[in-house]
């Protein structure tokens, strides 16, 4: 059906990409090995090794092939030799950092934010100046571009937030922004498309290649990435299941309508529902009332770990999946939430309980930034 | 990222279906004009558009181009040189038919099923009856293939049906099945995602890059199209919202779980509920009933119609498409339900609410059979 020309550029890219994947994955590697794999002839192998050498991102080691045949050095991928930034901007840290081209963070900072003091003007002069502090370290010279991750609607082409719940923005052109103050290249995501994309590439679902991840933490959100593509449906908005509906006449949820999803598991909505017991000012008062065998926050959690059950289902027969990661802050700081779903499991549909593994995410509190910055760096290192 | 390598061999297959396609949808159409929308040069397009001519696929009009240069004769598809066989398998009818290659059904038959004669050798015995009849057809001789849509659980790669709880078949063999009997190629999907490659490429989402499709009728289901390509998940089962959890308290699903969509708004829910109150054999009945201003029946689809309205705000937050298709018997053949449906928007989540344009399926009760028969075509009609 249709589908674009493909011409001699651009195989000439995919080629490349190709070779450094491998190199990536394998190093070291000889360039016999890679011309095997790729079944590409050995004189491509040496010129598309070449410009990568040239670019800084790949690098003979001291190893040389085994084996019978002429001994040829084997290459490796120089990580750190190119770095983009990520950024996490949540109701209550940034975090930014340097990530290299493997996904590791080489420099991270945290900046706390106060209660209600997330306005736009507030957060990015914090953005901005952490970003400076970060371009001026004089171990990673070439940084490539900037990835943001926030919670919310983004139009990922404009850069623009349409609508952060968590944060009170709207309509905030935040790419434009931070472009204009630090003159560099700024790509915008939402946190979960982010998150799902680091797992995919570096953390718990690396081995997968459809796979799925629901987060719950200050709000609730999952995505989905299938052979290494985020599914991004028309608004880049795919994956908003905080605002399914799991019972038409549940609680009243913060945009209007009834028994949305996060109105059972979100942790405002968790702080919420328990001081209508006694005065809770954080959800560990919640953990430790259970651990107490306090009744009301033993139902509170039981509920919250059936309703994650039923959005596992949901998600395992909307998407089918083969992996399926949970994250965020509620599931990633609780051990105790993570027994009580694991509990649940009979709120699966029978046909889809072998159909996906259920994992936890390894890249924890950092997956944002690394996504972000991944996406930064996909986005704008061209290899040409 | 990784990626295949494209060869040469690569490259003709995809720019001889391009070609094939423009001349589809801009035929009749002349060499020149091709050869400026695809970029290639007008000798390329003369040996593609000369091979296709070979496989019958075009053929020269009448008529001549218009403007400067030479006047070169223009060509166009002659649809009906290849077909393929559709079959759409439900518990109370099989419908077979011959379907050109731009999607006309050119010949149809439906063979009742009566009610408790869906074991597969009844079945079985059926649908090659009426494959044998289609095939001595003498006016066209290229048929391709059979494709297949049933609902239920199918192994795509292997043609196997996993589970039909609508037809309560289990692990069985369908492509070997009428393979065997046919010496035909077979190829077997589940209904919904036949449905809406149908409709996108011929129905009612045809100009969409993003489509969802709901059906309610027997069974319910969902099914997405994103660019041309079927989301089907790893067990070719991504979709199946009809066993979405949408109230964890709600009524007992023949799944054994609570809740479940289907039993809200599936017919045979809707019948069972309804008997509870009266003596009720058909859907049409309680149509009957409302259109009479029975509480019990207004009651009744007031609430299914609640329930497709909460199943469209979940499949636009999962999803985000562009369009969203309502097709199956419960809608295509009672305006009263789309009229409910139509008043329940306030169940779609605001930021939603202009993403996607809500269609109504254009193919029908053939979207199946279409679907089917035009998935065997793009199977097996290999343009090497």
């Amino acid at each position: 059906m249709g589908g674009e020309k493909h011409d001699q550029e651009y195989m000439k890219k995919v080629n490349k990409q190709m070779v450094l994947q491998i190199i990536k994955s394998k190093g070291p590697i000889s360039r016999a090995d890679i011309a095997r794999i790729t079944s590409m002839s050995p004189t491509s192998i040496s010129r598309i090794v070449g410009e990568l050498t040239e670019l800084d991102l790949v690098q003979e080691t001291e190893f040389y092939s085994e084996g019978v045949g002429r001994k040829g050095m084997l290459v490796n991928v120089c990580p750190e030799s190119v770095t983009s930034i990520g950024i996490y901007i949540n109701r209550d840290i940034v975090q930014l950092g340097l990530v290299d081209f493997c996904g590791k963070v080489v420099v991270m900072n945290t900046i706390p934010i106060e209660p209600d003091h997330h306005s736009i003007d507030e957060m990015l002069e914090k953005i901005v100046t952490g970003i400076l502090v970060l371009k001026e370290n004089p171990n990673y010279k070439k940084i490539i571009g900037i990835g943001v991750g926030m919670p919310g609607i983004i139009n990922l082409e404009e850069g623009k937030v349409i609508f952060s719940a968590q944060l009170g923005w709207k309509n905030i052109e935040l790419k434009r922004l931070i472009g204009e103050k630090t003159g560099m290249k700024v790509i915008i995501d939402n946190t979960e498309k982010l998150r799902v994309l680091a797992e995919n590439l570096y953390g718990a679902s690396r081995h997968s290649n459809k796979s799925a991840l629901l987060s719950v933490g200050s709000g609730v959100g999952s995505a989905v990435v299938i052979d290494d593509e985020v599914l991004r449906g028309v608004k880049n908005s795919a994956g908003e299941i905080g605002h399914t509906t799991v019972d038409p006449e549940g609680m009243l949820c913060e945009c209007g309508r009834r028994g949305c999803l996060q109105t059972y598991i979100a942790e405002s909505a968790l702080l919420k529902e328990a001081n209508k017991v006694c005065r809770i000012n954080s959800i560990d008062e919640i953990f430790g009332a259970a651990e107490n065998n306090e009744n009301w926050a033993t139902n509170l959690l039981e509920r919250a770990a059936k309703y994650i059950a039923i959005a596992i289902n949901n998600i395992a027969c909307m998407y089918n999946p083969d992996t399926i990661i949970l994250s965020g802050r509620l599931i990633e700081h609780h051990p105790l939430i993570v027994n009580l779903i694991e509990q649940k499991m009979s709120y699966i549909w029978e046909p889809y309980e072998d159909t996906f593994k259920l994992v936890y995410s390894e890249l924890k509190d950092e997956g944002v930034l690394i996504g972000a910055a991944t996406l930064a760096l996909n986005t704008y290192f061209e290899l040409n």
